[in-house]
């Protein structure tokens, strides 16, 4: 009990609600400029159908601020910026029960908020949500954007391992790169979304819910194993690094 | 009054001077591959349109040219290289009123001496100005370019708190990330300055001051809020960095 | 005899295992990205024939996705994601001939893999294999995609020198980013692979082993110069790094 | 005399030899990609000419290709990369003159090497080189070229910089970065070279030296203002780097 009620207290700290804000800042950042991008591309084709210059601009914008979003709450709230990645992190261990629901709502409303500037302030120019071509199945869509997620927060654990040495100073900009190539990978699947803020938003301010369990179900299921895998099988927490030097030289094998 | 003399004299001392040149220069080089990157674009296309693909051109130019200005000026004046970006410093207390002036001629300057070799070597190509489409209004401009700036100037807190650790050798490629991720998700509608001194260059050598407001006012009300709430809410600069691990692990949770 | 079992004991070891899984994941990331964007580029376009907006996609893909695959692998695996970097380690002693072989089958095994993934989530779309254009030679194609490859791997003996100082954090980047300029240079004549697993992967579920030769050959040979030339000639393994300041002032020349 | 001796042994030093060596390799895989890339891109549109599209392969191409291209010399020959980067360095007496002529040897024939592969491997395709358009000026086009590779030569300056602290890890990236928001900027204009032996290479192989004195001229002039500038005025080398606390905050402000 005394613990249940030090764990809610814990998520009203000050710290607390700093993390709650840099989340919500963060996603606010990176769902602007992923959905602002598609939406400024489209507007510059005759037919708002996106062509690969569109695709590149999507991806790039969601790299760059992506990497930028993590950056600035690295030190804060551990730059989560996704669902999916605190899921992962609570798979994990790394974050507790009631923080997690904090988070996600903070970055739920970063994303809506960001669509909803949007919309507004271009007057009423379309949000395009998430969706998947014709011929594909939910399922075989799901399977897609639960992969890449994977490879993300695969990368955010990485990222955040302090065994990863000098490295680690470009973690925000490989957690960025690794959305922006599953972006271009999926753009003409799935939209390559990764992020359940991310579809949720555009979704409510879009008005359209169509395929909105893709989006869920992949990505969290993903975020799971790769949290598992990460920690269990691949780095195992309680060893210290492998010495490269034993196996095979090359990157990082100091 | 001996606080206001040695205000003025610290204003013109060398150290100072050169901190002026570094900003003439900076602002010049980011200035000269945005406007330029413009230019290009324009005239390789039919009807001087743009479509996605010289979007792409301009933001990336816009990411690489920011990164590199901020970084050959980090050391020397801060790499602000936008008064938007001093303003939000000085609201702060981070710089004096009398420098924050000296810095804002020095960024007009660079901006309008870009312009004009750009004007004068391709023999007089247009030097496009920012503009708003017709549907928007110029509050939901400003509202843009100011939550940009946010966005921006939130960033440069960020890379510059010595808090922030080994991630903060990636500081000057995370603020140029965050203007190319902005140029990509508003190209189309506001232009995406977040910089007064690249709106002002361009409208001196352009000829054309119509909407010169909107990338003024906005900006500097966002760059003013973005100090407050990095300096008093976010990172309270009279406490040492929450230790991450009490909230949740992640990116620089070390 | 000792030793033989030694060694082979060694390829079994849980570290060696990891390292395995390490190389699959990444290679299996790598591959994903860069043929999905090229599977993506290609739905965009009316008749499937890449436009230079295409080939940047293409290659902006594999620029970000191998920095980050070398990025997470770099601490158990060492980073290698290409059996031609493998082998180029090899012939310099940096990986036993056992262990080779095990990373080949894990890279072959993650390319082939991720191509099936994208094959039958996108319902049948179609997985595009390597491939030269009529008027090249085998021989032509094999000495570019060798040359290519030479400054891959040489880069990558460069990223993994403990002598690069500071430098060292930016490696798994430098990897990825001469991976997309040479398939921007390379992307209308070979394609540019570099690869021979990425090329491996493609055809076999792509189901055209034509000209495969050309990316095994070529690759394999470039591979074994890069190592030999580095390790022997610019940077001799038993000396200190030269004094820069002897010879000339430049980056990294402290 | 004895001075002159020992300054023309130092010239052929295994040090020495391995800089030459280095400076050889780099530029080739820098003019490699930017030469290749215009290439691949030209034989993808129906008629040769580039859009923004073309235009942006060839400038990620040059950035990332130059970025690794430094990283790989960095600690051999100082990563110039550029016939203009090492006469800066020859002003600023960071070079003797004998090893500047080696230096520039090393950088032609890597530059011609890298055009002649690509010529003959892709079979007789047309090698471009450097041109100014009808309504320039070759005073205006130097101008250009000069003030950009001023810029260059001034980044190189500064990321060679001991000074620069951590920020110096990412001093590769800003050089190559630099190079490609200049390209997007001059591109529709004079190409963006900056390097002569980059306009030579091309010209000896794709056969006209029209314009050639263009890209000789201005680079050399504004190569040696930045070394000028930069030791002398902006970071005067007898003096420890300016507390940056004294005159305002920002990156680099520990």
């Amino acid at each position: 009990m005394a613990s249940l009620k030090s764990r809610l207290e814990h998520c009203v700290s000050p710290n607390a609600l700093r993390s709650y804000l840099a989340e919500f800042i963060s996603t606010f950042i990176f769902i602007f400029a992923a959905v602002g991008s598609s939406m400024s591309s489209r507007k510059m084709m005759a037919d708002a159908t996106l062509d690969p210059s569109g695709l590149v601009a999507i991806a790039i914008a969601s790299a760059f601020a992506l990497s930028v979003a993590v950056f600035i709450s690295a030190n804060v709230s551990g730059g989560h910026v996704n669902p999916a990645v605190t899921f992962g992190m609570a798979v994990g261990g790394h974050i507790t029960i009631p923080m997690t629901i904090c988070y996600w709502i903070s970055q739920m409303l970063g994303s809506v908020m960001a669509c909803l500037l949007l919309k507004v302030t271009t007057v009423g120019q379309h949000v395009p949500s998430h969706a998947i071509p014709q011929e594909m199945t939910g399922f075989g869509a799901s399977v897609l954007e639960g992969v890449m997620t994977f490879t993300l927060v695969y990368t955010v654990y990485a990222a955040s391992d302090p065994r990863r040495g000098s490295l680690g100073a470009i973690g925000p900009l490989a957690i960025g790169f690794i959305a922006g190539a599953n972006a271009l990978a999926s753009g003409a699947f799935t939209g390559g979304s990764m992020n359940p803020a991310y579809s949720f938003g555009s979704a409510v301010v879009g008005g359209s819910f169509k395929n909105q369990a893709v989006y869920w179900v992949g990505p969290l299921i993903g975020a799971a194993v790769a949290g598992v895998l990460y920690d269990h099988v691949v780095f195992p927490t309680h060893q210290a690094p492998p010495s490269l030097r034993e196996i095979a030289d090359g990157v990082g094998g100091v």
